[in-house]
Order: C-alpha cells, then structure tokens, then sequence
C-alpha cells in the first residue's frame, strides 16, 4: 500500500462515483446531490465535504486483502449513499435544522419532500450494490435493516433512560452495522472466506462504538474552541447520549428528578447546561467516557491484528481507528 | 393453469410468505405485521386483508410463462413489501389516518417511527428479492426508484394544477413501476426474453393506468351503496387526482378561480364538494374518465394477446384486467 491516509487516497474516486450515481434527472436526484454535498442549494456544483469514512474503509478492505477497488466501488458508494439516507431521515427525526453547516434537506424541501428523498436514495444504494454482485448487495441489505432498527431504538431512547449497555446495543445497531459493512464488504471482493468476514464485522463493530461514544463525548465537552462546538450543546438539545447513560444509573432522589425533569422540559437553560455538565464531571462520567472509548479502539486494534492485512495495511488502519477515536469534531 | 384467479390460487402462499419475512423480533417488524394487516394493535395474529395483487400477478406470470412459482416467490414478496413501505410513507405525506379500515401506523406510532418502519420494509424488501438473484433484485429496485419520484412528484401536483397528459406520467411511476415490475419479475423467472420483458412492463403500465384512473374515479363518485364510500370524498379530502387533471383545463374565469380556492383551503365545504361534482358532470368529465379507464384497460388486453401466455392463461389475465378496470372499491 502507499501509506497515505485511506481517506484521502481514495476521496476522488469516490466523489466521482457519487456524481456518476445521482448524475439523474428529477427532483430527488437533485435534493441527492444537494445533501451530499455535490451541489449549492441553487443546483450549482460544489466540492463535496463528506468525509466517505464508510466507502474509503471498504475500498482500503479490499485492495489490502488482494482485491480489486473496482470490484467493490459500487457497494462502496451503495454504503455511502445508504448513510446519506439515513441521515437525512435522521435530520428530520432529530429535528435538526443543519447538516454539516447547512440547511437539513427537510428545511429546504419540507418533511414529506425529505421522506421520499430518503427513500430515493435507499433504492439507488441498492442499485449501485447490485452492481458488485449478489453478495456484496446482501451484505449491504442486512446491514441497513439494522441500522434503520437502531434508528427505532434511539427513536424510544428519546423518551425513556437507558444503561451503558444497552445503550451500546442500540450503537452496535445505528452506528456499528454500517461500520461493519464496510469492512465486511472490503472482505467479500477480496474473496475472504466466512472467518475472515465474521472478523472484519466484528473489527467494525468496535470502531463503531469507540466513533459514537467519541462523537456524544464531543457533544457534550465540545471540541475545543477550533470549531466553535460550544460545551454542552447535546444537553441544551436533550440528545440522549453515551455520558446520559453513565450518569442517570449514578443519580438517585432531587438530584435524578431534576435530571429527568431537564431531558422532560421543552427547552433547556444555560444553568441547566451547566448543572448537568458539572453533575458528569462530578460523578466521573467524563473520565469514564473516555476510558470507554480507550476500550473499544483497543478491542477494534486487537481484532485489526489478527487480521490477515498487510503490515503497512495494518499500520495505517490501526492509525485510522485511533484518529477517528480521539478526533475532535 | 388451473381456471382459477390468480388472486385466489396464490394467497396463502403470499401470506405465509409475508409471514415469514416479518418473522422478526422487534418493534419495526411488528410495525409491519400491523401494517400488512398479519396482526391486530394488539400484536395478535389475525387473518391479512390486502389483496396481495402485485405478487400475485408476478406468480401467475411465472407459472404460465413456464417458470417455477417457487423461484419468483422471494422478489414477488419483496414487491408486495415495497408496496407496503410506500403505503405507509404515503399515509404520512397525505396525512390519512386510516388505512384498510384501521388506524395508519403513523397514528399510532408517530411520524417518526412510521418513517422507520417504512425504511425497514424497503431493507426487508430488498433481502427477500435478493434470494430470487440479482436480475430480479434489479428490476425491483428501479421499479422502487421509479415509484418514489412518482411519489414526489404526486407531492408537487399537491401544489399545483397538471393537465391529463402530465398526470398519466405521474401514474407511471407511483403506480406503473410496480405493477410492471410484478409482470417482469414474472416473465425473469421464467427466462423470458428483453423482448418479452418490454412487452410484459408495457402491459404493466396500460394496466397501472386502468388501476389508477379507475382508483381516481371511485374517490369522486364513490363505491355505490355496497361499502359506503360517500359521493366526493376525495374532493372534500383536497386529493388530485385526473377527474382534476381533466377538469380543470376546461375551467376559465371565476369557475376555476372558485375550483382553485376550494382545492387552496383548508377545509372544504359540502357545498363547495357539491360544487366540483356537479362542475365534473357538466364539462362532461365523468364520461370522459370512463373512456380512458376503457382505453388503457383496452391497450393492456392488446399487450397482453401479443404475448407468449397460454390459451388459458391468457383469459384469466384478460378477466383479471376486466375486473381491475371496473371494480368498484
């Protein structure tokens, strides 16, 4: 392997089969390549932003194990646009009114608009999968029927609390499935048998949690003052995250009834921000979170190395699982 | 074939087929034995009422055309849960509470949830044609993309008035793409030819427009005394639908502007539901609709005698196109 970073090596390639997979016409395509980042709200091209983590690690997978990236492209990009949908379903769901700092799909074109854009982009991952053969197509199918029951669970997470662990139930669902479907199908073009396959889901599945609990830690604790995330921002929203987990279960009497009445109330103030911050760090949970991440970025490594990868192979994924563990944004 | 309709001769084999794809644990898959209508509110089992057309079409088409009903079954199931999916994506957008007579999922589970439960049919969907191989995955999926955008642009005449000619295109995708999907996936089984396959897909969208205009008719005129569907009830609901396609072009002056008001506001009157009957009568629309239900019914039998079916099979399809064309609910 070159020993460049797996997700600027293959960032172009990817890019170009997303414009060639919503080069269509109508309005869905067009909403398609608006979310993804193709094109400005006026349908002016634009360079993408996404960051393709799902598609690069597919295509990585597959070169490292003795494939052909081209073999696996169309489920790659299948991968990639099966996260678009759900993320513009998600926006809607979350009622979040920007994406990657700009308007959510279902700002611009309404809710129902952003249903039926959700599910256009559904069927073309599906056609796009389809294209790299039957297996690669069942692969990518089962893991988006997890997924969306993450979305379920996480969808009932809003209204009731849950523990660590099965808060990790629900990850190993919303994040971890899709996570372990790019591995997987890296896997499968290179002709790896079922073992090798059961392996490279479960390295998935790891990175998947250590990725999410990282992510709710950031929007808890902010990402420092480069990108203006300010401390607490999921709390003042009220998602539901991996830290509300490891506190609520440590709360008991005035001290669990405020928490509970804040997650209850429509609109959360600053000096609830800020009591609920001060409860986690109170209450060890910001440490904890951390050494929670630390576990599952270790069990991801140790999976990585029995793994039959390259040694360049294996130095550059393990050095993608403890960026993305300890990113900031 | 047996003389029998296809739609008796194959239900209980599409019935326990549907139940064993939802055969899952889970709330989304529950949601879906509710939809199908396999269970009752309270997760019951009870006996399914859909008229699991679509499947069953693609189960006579196979068996006549020399295939194994068996080897189409897992894609026909896949249509009839694409199907599903669409339909409860749909009673959200046009905010129908019932559905079959019982509540619509999202009245009971919320918009959110039907959302998801919508995604997981579609994922369902895809697993299940994935077992009859890639052609036929393949041809369910483009029938499924084809299917939103006539979902979306359904939405937009929402907002808008379109003229005959537009609306028929509309057709073509929410209502067409399946039901030439369920011939085609027929004639994949049975390894008919691209040749056959065009044909079998045209016969699909003659019949979709017989279906569809017919559907039309029956929410303005209603269903006679036999199940109650009141005269109008699809005027007073502010539904468009082609008895609006053709009158409205016909309409000049304060006549349309009245007929624009009553479709802009919120609530329609019994007065104003009187109104547009009446206008539909006089500008000779009612006559009319019938005529093309007559012709798209006719251009489908013409399809369908070109055709490589048996003797027998092709008077059970011609009665079922009959049928279709002059139900009356």
């Amino acid at each position: 392997m070159s020993g460049q970073d797996p997700l600027k090596r293959y960032r172009s390639t990817i890019e170009r089969g997303l414009r060639a997979a919503l080069a269509r016409e109508g309005a869905l395509a067009r909403i398609g390549r608006y979310h993804i980042g193709l094109e400005d709200e006026q349908g002016q091209s634009s360079a993408a932003f996404g960051k393709f983590l799902r598609p690069a690690i597919a295509l990585f997978v597959a070169e490292d194990l003795g494939g052909h990236p081209e073999g696996v492209l169309p489920a790659a990009l299948g991968l990639e646009l099966i996260h678009s949908f759900s993320l513009v379903h998600d926006d809607i769901q979350d009622q979040d009114e920007t994406r990657r700092g700009r308007p959510a799909v279902w700002t611009l074109w309404g809710v129902y608009e952003a249903i039926n854009a959700g599910d256009y982009l559904h069927a073309l991952a599906t056609d796009s999968a389809l294209r790299a053969g039957a297996q690669a197509a069942a692969e990518l199918t089962r893991a988006t029927a997890s997924m969306i029951e993450g979305q379920s669970l996480d969808l009932s997470f809003e209204m009731r609390f849950v523990g660590e662990e099965e808060y990790v139930e629900i990850v190993d669902r919303k994040t971890g499935a899709l996570f372990s479907c790019a591995f997987a199908l890296g896997g499968i073009c290179a002709g790896a048998n079922e073992d090798v396959l059961v392996q490279l889901r479960s390295l998935g599945r790891s990175l998947g949690r250590a990725f999410q609990i990282q992510d709710d830690a950031l929007g808890i604790w902010g990402d420092g003052e480069a990108f203006g995330k300010p401390i607490g921002s999921d709390i003042r929203r009220r998602k539901k995250s991996y830290p509300l987990a490891a506190v609520h279960p440590r709360t008991e009497g005035e001290q669990q009834q405020r928490l509970e009445a804040i997650y209850a109330d429509e609109s959360v103030s600053d000096e609830d921000v800020a009591w609920v911050v001060e409860l986690m760090e109170g209450l060890g949970v910001r440490a904890d979170v951390e050494r929670a991440v630390d576990r599952h970025s270790s069990e991801a490594a140790e999976i990585l190395r029995a793994l039959p990868f390259s040694d360049a192979g294996q130095k550059e994924l393990e050095a993608l699982i403890e960026r993305l563990a300890r990113r900031d944004r």
